[in-house]
Parts: C-alpha cells; sequence; structure tokens
C-alpha cells in the first residue's frame, strides 16, 4: 500500500527538500501528493508542479494546504514540516489539531511549553507526531540499543557522545547569510551549535541506552569572535538510569565533516559507532578482544536486519537511515488503518517526547552555559 | 516525467530484485510498472501484485511480458533482466528486437558470440542495452574517471584492482546450492570468481582509466577442493592506453567482506579508492602530500557532484551508486524522447560494449588460466 | 660522549624499569652505571648486579646511592627517580640539593607546595629536573608544536585532548593489587584517573599550543562502585594564550586500549594526532582539504626531523618517542659541560615548572569536582 | 653479557648505519666495538673514531678490519655487513671463513650460486650466517607465525604479499643517483624492485606460514621510461605446503609509503597486517567475525611476548622489530657460548638458507619476467 505523502518547506535549492522526498520515496511506501514548499506561494506552487505534484494540491502555504486537504476522501497520510526552526510549532499544531500524521523537522520547537503543548495535543489526537532524528535510522545504531536492551553490555556506566564539524570555522563567514542566522538568538534562539548538532547526539545517547538526562552542566563558548550563541559547547551529563555522559559538539572543529559519534560502556562491555563509518561497530566484551561488527552480517538483531537493505559489505548511507524513518512511520501508519498493533521493531521513530526533551536539554544547556557551568535540571516535563 | 519500468527475474526471497526495485524506485524516475518475478508462472504473478502491479501486467513469464508489453501504448520504458546468468543473452535479444530498452544484468551473455550479438542488435536498432555494473555509479568513482580524463595523473602507467570476499571459504558449503553452482561449469560457464566479481574490478579500471584491456595472464585456482571453477585469481594486464593492470579477486579471503578496490598510478599522481568506505578517496599528487577527497565537498568534477545526493560528510552507499545507473538511463531516456542529446555527465552507464568486453576477458582470463598462464589476447570484437 | 646515569627504583618485574633503561640506553648516550632498584635492600643490589652494574654501585636505597655517588670524580651525570609517586618529592629534592641533574616520573610531587619546592631548588642550584611526559617526545607531536610556534594555524581557539583505556573495567578487580591503590586516597592522593593519565593529555595540549591552562572546571565520577577516587573525568579549561580546552580521560572505557589523542583548532586550521598511530599526523589548513603529514617526510620542522630515526613509512613508537626525552637530555647536560647554549630544538624536555602546572591542575580538578563543577584556579604558582 | 659487534659500511650520512647500529644497541646486548665504515679509508677511520670506537679498531677497511680482529683475545663476537649489495658476497665469505659470527644485509649475495657458498660455508664452519629481513622482527608478524604453527588457520590456503611505495615515480629522477643506480643491471643485478622489497614480502610470507617457494610467474615492467629493470611486479606462486600465493610490488605505487602488508588465508580462518599499523593484528575465525589483535595483550603466543618491549596500546615500531634480529642473535650466540641449545623463541632470525632462497626467487623472476611469465622452477638449491 502506498501512502499520500505532504511536504511543507523545502523549497527549490534548499538541501531539506530533497533529502525528505529521497526518504519519503526510497521505498516506494510513501507518494509525494501535496505539498507548500516556498514561503512565496508563486514559486512554491510552480515548484510543486515542476516536481510532479496536481496542480491543485501544489499550494501557496501551508494554511492553504491545511484547507485543501483537510476534507479530501483521499487527503494525505502524513505531512512533513520542513521549514524555518521557528515555525515549527505553528505549523505542527495546527496539522496535529485538524487530525494529522505529522512527521516534524527538528527542533520540533524552540520553547518547552510549546513542547508540552505539542505532547498533550499528539496524546489527545491520537496521531503521531515523530520528530526527525534521522540518525537513529542506521541499522547498526538500532542494532546497539537492542544489545544494551538485552543486557550485553550489563549496567550502562558511561556515554560518550560527539558532533563536531568545521564547517563554520571562517570568521570571514560573518556576513555568510547560510552561517550568520545560526548564532543570532533572533533567529536560532538560545542555543547555536548544541540546538542544531548537539541534540543529535544526545537523542542517539539515549535512544541506545534507553535512558533519558536528568541533570547537566554545559561550558557553551564562542570561538569565532562576533557571535552571540555557541559554536562549541562541552557537556556534562547525568541519566536517569545511572549513566553518566559527556557529550562535546562544535562547528569549528577543521578537519572533522560531519563527526557524529557514539561511544556506550558498561560492565560488560564497550561500543564504538561513527556516522562518516557507519556499516561497522566497533564491540569490546570484558576481558575480550574487539570485534567488528558489519552491518549485515548473520546474526544481528531483529532491529538492525529490519533495517538493512543490502547485503553484507556494501556500504548503505545517511539516505537509507533516513528512509528508515519514513518505512517505520509507513508501517506504524498502515497497522493504524488495519486495527492492529505496529510491529515493535518498526516502532522505533522519534516522537514528540523526543523533541519535547531535546527543548529541555537545549534549554538546560543554555541556562547552564550562562550559569558557569552549574548543574541545572533537564528532564522534560513529561506527565502522564 | 516518470518512467515506466519492468522487471524480469528477482522474485520473492531474492537479493537482486528488491536492489533493482530500489534503486530503479529511488528517485521516482521509475514507476515499476510490469514483471515477470519467478520462473514458476503462478508465483511470479502472485508476488507482482502483492508488490503493486496490476494484475494485467504481472505476467508469467518473460516471453507473456513480452506479448503483453510489445503493442501498448503506455509500454513500459525499459525491462531489467535479472534472471540466471545462462538466460540473460536470449531475454536481453529478444527485447532488443522488439525495440525495448533493456538494463541487464551482468554478466551480460556466456559467450563472446552472444555479446557481439547483444552489440549489433543494440547498434541495429538503437535500444539502449545497459549492462549493470553499479559500483561505476558512486560519485568518487566518476570523481576519478573525470581526474584521470583531464589530466590530474598524467598518463596512467599502472592500475591495481582487488575484489575480495571471503564468503565462499567454508569447505562445508559443498553441498550448499547457494554456493556449488557458482564453481560448476554446466551452470557458471568458464569462470566463476573472476565472471562474478572480477569483471566488476575490471569494468571499474576500464571506467576510471579511460583504457581497454587488450591482453592479460592469469592464474586461476580453487583453494577448495571439489571446485571445477576457480575461487581465487591472479590477473596481469595490459591496457591499450599503455597501462599496465594488476587485478586480485577472491573469494576465500576471510575477513573481506565485500573487498572492491581501485588503485591508480599516473605520471603525476596516485588514487587509492575502497567500496567498503566509499566515501572518501585519497589523492596523492607527485611531490604533495595525500590529501583525502570528501564525497559532497565543493569543487568537485560535475560528474560526482551530479551522482552526489546529500551533502559532505554523510556516507551515502551502494544503492545511491546503484540508483546513478538508473538515473543515467532515465536522463538519456528522455533527451531520447525530446530529441535532444544528453547531458554527458549523465550518460556513464556501462552499455553492451562493456559487457561484450567482459565477457571477452572472462574467456581470455579462462583460457589463460588452462595454459599456465600464457599471455592471451583479451579485446572485444567491437567493430564500428 | 657517553654519560653515567642512574636509576632508584623500577626493580625486578616492574614495567617502568625496563622502560627507562631502554630509553635511557637507546641511543647509547647514557651508560646504566648505578641504581638502587628496589625498595627492599638485597634484591636491588642483586638485581643491579645481574644488571652489569658494578657491585659498588649498585646500592641498597637511594640514600646509600647519594651518599655513594655524591663525592665521586665519575659520579653519575643523570639519575632517573622511578619510585612510587608519593616518594617523589624527597627523592628528587634530596638529589637536587646535592647537585644532581634528575628525571622525575611524573607525577612530580603530591601537593602544590612540594611542587613549588622543587622549582625553586632547580633555579637555586641551576640543576635540570625534568619531568617524565614522554608522549611529547614523538616527532608529529614537536611538529604540531612548530606548526602552531609559526602561526600555521593562526590563533589557536579550542583543543580536545582524550587519554582513555579500558583497563579498570573490571568491577571484579576491587581487590586487583595492582588497580586498588589507584583509587585509594591514601596511596593516590586527590585524584586517580586524572592524576595518572589526565595530565600527560594535558601537558600535551600545553606543550603543543605553548599555552598554559588558567581556570578549569571538572566532572569526576567513580563509574565502578567503591572507588572512592574517579575513574572517569571531563574537564572544560581556559587556556592563557586564549585558548579553550576540552578533555576527557577514563579507566572504564572498554575497547580504548591506551587512546591518547589531541586536536587543536584554530583560525587558519585543525590538527589531529592520536598516539595508537602516531605516524600520521592529520592536517586540514581552513578552506582545504585533510592531508595526511607522514613522520619523516621531506620538510617537516628541525623539531621532527630532530626527533625522527628511521625514514618515512616505517613505524616509529612509543619507545623512541620516550628515548627522545633521554637525547634531549644528554644534549642539554653536553652543552652545559661545554659551557654553550643546547640547540632550542634540543631544549624541550618537560621540566619542574611543567610537574608543578600538572600538580596545581590536578588539584584544581579535584576541588573543582568536588565543589560540582565549580570554575577553579588552574594556575600554577610560578614566580621568576 | 655484553657481546662486541663490529660494522661494515654505514658510513657519514648512510641510513643503514644509524639503524643498525640503533639495533644493536637497543637492548643494551652489543657493543660497537669495531667497525670499517667507509670505503674511503680515512673517511671511515675518523668516523668510527667519532663514533666513540677505539682508534686501533676503527679500520680502513673490511681486510684491515679482519685481519685485525681476527686473532684479538676480545674479538667482536658478530660483524654486520652493511656494503653496497654486490660486495655482500665476497665479504660475508671471508668473515665465515674466518670464523666470525654474521648479519649480512640482504640481499645476501648477486647470484644463487655465491648463495649457495655461503649456506655451504655457515655449514661448515658452524658460524652463524644471519640476514637482515628486519620486518619478521615485528611481535605480530611472531605471533602470526605461531597462529598457523599451532593450526589456528587450518591449512593455509592462500598468502597474499604486498610491498608497494611511490618513492621512484618521478620520471625526472632519471639522473638521481639515489635511484637511479637501483635500476641498472650493472649495479643491481637481474632485478630491482622485486630484489630491494619483493623478497621482503616473499620472506615474511615463507616466516609465517612454515611453506617454501616452489615455482612462479612473474611479470615485470618498468613504469617509468628509461629503465632498464623493472619497477613493479606482480608474481603468482606456489608454495610447498600447498598454498598459492599473491605477490605485489611496485615503487612507482603514489602515495603509498613503506607498504608491506601481509595476508594469509586457510580453511578455518584468515589474517591481515601491515606494516605501516604494526600494533594490530586482524583476525577472522572461519564463520566469526573479525578480531583486533593487540600487541601486547594478555595471552599472545611465546614468541610474540617475548619480541614486545612495551605495555599494550603503546606503539611500538620498526626499530624494535629489527633490534629483534639482534637480540635474537645475542641469545643464541650466549646460548652457544654457554653450550646450550638457544631458547627456540629466540631462534627465529633468518639465516643463509633464507638469503639463498630469495636469491633464487629474484632469479626465478627475473627469468619468468624475460619469458613471458612462464612459470619457473623457484626453489633454493638447499642439500643437506
Amino acid at each position: 500500500m502506498t501512502l499520500r505523502w505532504g511536504l511543507i518547506g523545502g523549497g527549490e535549492g534548499s538541501q531539506i527538500g530533497p533529502a525528505h522526498r529521497l526518504g519519503a520515496g526510497l521505498d516506494g511506501l510513501f507518494a509525494f501528493t501535496a505539498g507548500a514548499l516556498d514561503h512565496r506561494p508563486d514559486e512554491g506552487r510552480a515548484y510543486g508542479r515542476r516536481l510532479g505534484l496536481a496542480p491543485d494540491r501544489s499550494y501557496g502555504d501551508w494554511r492553504e494546504m491545511l484547507a485543501g486537504e483537510r476534507d479530501r476522501d483521499d487527503r494525505i497520510d502524513l505531512v512533513t514540516v520542513a521549514t524555518p526552526n521557528a515555525t515549527h510549532f505553528e505549523i505542527t499544531r495546527a496539522w496535529l489539531e485538524a487530525g494529522f500524521d505529522v512527521l516534524c523537522e527538528k527542533p520540533m520547537t524552540m520553547t518547552v511549553a510549546e513542547g508540552e503543548e505539542i505532547v498533550r495535543l499528539a496524546l489527545a489526537t491520537g496521531c503521531i507526531c515523530a520528530v526527525n532524528y534521522g540518525y537513529t535510522g542506521y541499522p547498526l545504531v538500532r542494532h546497539m540499543r537492542a544489545m544494551v536492551e538485552r543486557g550485553d553490555l550489563g549496567a550502562v556506566r558511561l556515554v560518550v557522545a560527539e558532533f563536531a564539524h568545521g564547517h563554520h570555522a571562517d570568521a570571514g563567514d560573518a556576513d555568510n547569510p547560510r552561517v550568520r542566522w545560526r548564532y543570532d538568538p533572533a533567529q536560532a534562539g538560545v542555543s547555536a551549535q548544541f540546538a542544531d548538532c548537539g541534540i543529535h547526539a544526545l537523542h542517539m545517547a539515549s535512544f541506545v541506552t534507553g535512558q533519558q538526562v536528568t541533570r547537566l552542566s554545559a561550558d557553551t563558548v564562542s570561538c569565532v569572535p562576533g557571535r552571540v550563541l555557541e559554536d562549541d559547547a562541552l557537556v556534562a551529563l547525568r541519566f536517569d538510569g545511572g549513566a553518566v555522559g559527556r557529550l562535546w559538539t562544535s562547528s569549528v572543529a577543521l578537519g572533522r565533516q560531519h563527526g557524529l559519534t557514539l561511544q556506550v560502556f558498561g560492565e560488560a562491555g564497550g561500543l564504538r559507532w561513527a556516522q562518516e563509518q557507519p556499516n561497522q561497530l566497533f564491540w569490546t566484551p570484558l576481558g575480550g578482544r574487539t570485534e567488528i561488527v558489519e552491518r549485515g552480517e548473520g546474526g544481528l538483531s531483529p532491529a538492525a536486519d529490519r533495517a538493512s537493505r543490502v547485503t553484507v559489505g556494501h556500504a548503505e548511507g545517511m539516505p537509507l537511515a533516513f528512509a528508515n524513518l519514513y518505512r517505520d512511520l509507513a508501517e506504524v501508519i498502515a497497522a493504524r488503518k488495519a486495527g492492529v498493533d505496529p510491529d515493535p521493531a518498526a516502532d522505533l521513530y522519534p516522537r514528540a517526547e523526543d523533541g519535547l526533551r531535546s527543548m529541555a536539554a537545549v534549554h538546560a544547556v543554555a541556562e547552564s552555559g550562562k550559569a558557569d557551568g552549574a548543574w541545572v535540571d533537564a528532564r522534560a516535563p513529561i506527565h502522564r
């Protein structure tokens, strides 16, 4: 069954639009059916048609799209919100209220209170509200989670997460519009690098360990002169299952491309994984040698097997990891339509609660950073 | 414009079927429209319907499919032949004769004469006959080709290609049907490991250097007792542009997963690339340091840029490389429909001539292997 | 000219004794001439003789050795103190007071006040007091220093240092005497993992950047139950030249062997080096590609060239790095004997001031760790 | 006990002299006692004195040295021959005839007949004649040998050896005297690159597998115009224990520094090791995952433990591997003096038979290369 999919944002020339269209379409589970792709209505409508949308479903803005889709019998099954960060909340709220399933780009909201409202709405409406932490779709990330869950590591003691790149290291970029807004509180809110990259690392740490952050202490700095928001942050963390965390994120680390890595150390073994070489996982049991776990090898966990598409030794990359989120969503939506429970191995997509947790962490990092690294509560207000 | 695509072979449980459906559908350029998926007609028809084919276009065998598609106005734009090797020739020939564009799995044929006939037919009909050497779809493989072409390496002196894995190393697999047929001349022809993997390495060497093999000397051995055909081969080569070649391929190399690597050494620099870490290319200019070229970085060649889908630092893998072949084909088909010349950067798919060249090389390797490594002519009989 | 060398500590079965004898003797610059190798006098004397010491110069303890050596015409030119940590201060002080040049194992002292006294004594006597931070003897570490010094990186913004291993991860080692003492304040002082490994990483950061730490905030934890002192620490730092620091050290990181790594990020480029692959350095100029700098390649800095012994491509390792400290000392001692200034490229050995700085950092880490990560002054009291 | 050691060749400015002095002296087992270091007598005598030789033992040439040492009571225990290749035979023969133990640089001789004579002489005199294949001194190379010997791999099927560098890739070096002689038959004999590097790879293959080459087929080429001897060779091999071999060696492989690697594939597992990362060994048991074996880890073979000097995680490099040969020799010489059998774990140094085997292989490669890759007998004429 092919589901109908709509996209808000992701206009011509954006990076995120093609990425979502690729991810949603990759397995043929979603057909691109409706869109409001640009903040300039005419450009958006024209681009949508060029991409094959029916003229009446290539909309000028998200409100028009919501009005148009709301009452159709063949209305879209899922809408993706890929607009500028500050608009995520308003749009996501409106579509949830209208009873649509939503996949929202990260960050889901700009404040914790907004995050709470989205969580509440998703609960009240029974709609899916997923958040795009695409890196947890990698098969070996899911295998790490399965290993922790089944106890291979014993109790997790320590999680070391990193997301470092050097793409904002050039002081000459002060007036580059693609860079400047990111460090401007008026547009980016209370945090730049942690909110942009750090939350991916933190979400992955929680996804793999099954533990949520409780408290943290952050050192946030602006290495490039003139920036108000941080371009580098070091965070010490505590998790609710007893694990200790260390997280470093930077955008001035020249030579690092997209350095998202995770190390998990438990009583009985340690794991190491890096996004830039995602098809190998390094596993060291206590007292034993480091073993190289290959994506696609025999005997992996069901969650890893389900997320793999090609045989062992063939590199898989980010677009397939990302597509796994869409595949999860397709299965969960299809299960709901069929009135059955979804396969637990498919039910791994990040949800509104994760978006809210990230927002709590972002604000905690900003608060701690301003308070000379004081330990602050970073728990998300999730009340069920 | 979405093109209509059909698939022959790739039945339920096969690896190759999902890979082709993923590659063809990944960019939304081809819609899966018709198929004859299984040598058992009923199973094939039922599987096709489960995959969403219209009942009248889910056929029982390729002849029925050819009869059904031949005269439709909305007939398929491209058919992929993914059946057992020995049937490629007959099926490809029939579809070309009927005026269809074809993508044939490798090896295209079992004999050189058959290969010649396919080349002749493609020329006579004006149809596309592509062959699935999917690894040359990797962006950095295309960048290597561009670097050679624009002279960065100067004259190419030496090409070292390797394709080693260890998946057939278990002597206990003697009766494993997934392995056994590969080493049986009745089913696999004159060569096993070279025909299965070696030709990928050789095709890549030619693709990158723009040179074709003229002569070769091969040492073919069966490391696992009881095998008639080789599971390991070492080949010395000469190319028509003056380059010397070294090629090693093995299926008993325990610890190697899918070890396709290429090194190219010229007067002015050297290149090294490996399929298992496909997003980095190592380039050493004469007298300079080795540099790490990243897929997606700024300033790469148009051919590389065109083959990339996500930003630098995000891993891309085999399915996207493979999809690049389908994308090339879509562009070339669309250009022909529009009556224009295709973009040269899209016109890189491997064609019938490459399939014929591989067949010539396979037979030369087998001949040399039997003749104690005597140097033999490996040129394909291509006459235009 | 071969110098006479003496060793205190490093008895039979120790790891550190053979390492020092190897390092001191490797270039033939020092002849092992006197020793007090064991806290049990008879065992020490016997072992020294077995190692080739003259009977009258194989002493029962360091006091006897000092008495014996003090008035000889052919007294030793350098003494190495490789005894348990808590004794370093007393022994080093006594030998300096007697006018000997000393190489002291790290940590040089247990308190900052003791460190100050050693610095004062070295200054007062004019004797060398070196401290064994052997990892800064690696040629490419010295090259990093030279690159920073000559401005290749511009202003250094960020230093990321790491020293992680997993050799104390086994909770079952609670009663293992080789492990237990390390986490016991009575024997190890105020810090375990930071004092053992962290100070190597911090010293290297200062050595390379030429900047000293001013303030720090630390999160120190004991992952293995029952430990009083920390087995894992995360430290945020500020340096006197404006750089920001991030340092992580752990002894429970299963899978890491001896993970000392340094990354330095400046305005104009970034560097990455790892002790376990010490013959390659990764250098990324702003706007350029990452280059692989090879130990021994042409055109490196004089400091790197001087520290290399074999041609490019041949692995060099820790013992040679360590020997570079002894070689530095031999040259400086020889220069002093000759009444000339030492070659600045040889004058790179870590000195009493560095030992004092480490002690200040150790106490600052312990203090901050106890105070919930409060930022504390970490400057060493060096007054000249 | 320190042995007395002499060196012939290795004059000022050479690379090989310092390497031997470092290797011989590293463990303090040999004292540099006599030398004839330069073909210019005065320069050699002066240089030897500057290096600390007694004036009467710093000789003008090897004949003077032999005359001087022959009848001394304290004559040297071992002499190293590190002169130009073409002189190895004559000098080694003379010293063996005079009853000295000799370590000869590779190649031991220029012809097979000379090699036979050296083997015969070593046997007749009972003297040690070792040949400097220093790379087999690496601890993990010795561990590979132990693994094969104790059967971890089952029967060895396949050995893949490589020694590639790019240091002679510059066509502009035609008149560079450091390069030119290597490709000139008048000075280098019948082979250049195979004789220089290939025999290291082949020796290592035999050392690890315990098998000797019987037949081979070679493709030898000169990639750089104007060279008479080969700068690149591909060799197919057969070994007397049934293994098949593949060997590639090159001096025009730009980007490779000193690429000596060995892969061994057996019925029950595969091994991979590389000289440029010598402290890790990759071991894949049949049906299992690849494991990373670390030099210095617990539970390695006695031969590996004995060859290690520092604890796990500390890089060891080439000079220590090389020193293991001298250490082996010291132990064997000491055992002979003591009238006991040497420790079998020490008795691993390459001997005259290995030098003869290399010479047989060199001539076989040259012969096969000239005969279009015909298979030729490569067995050494060893008759006992």
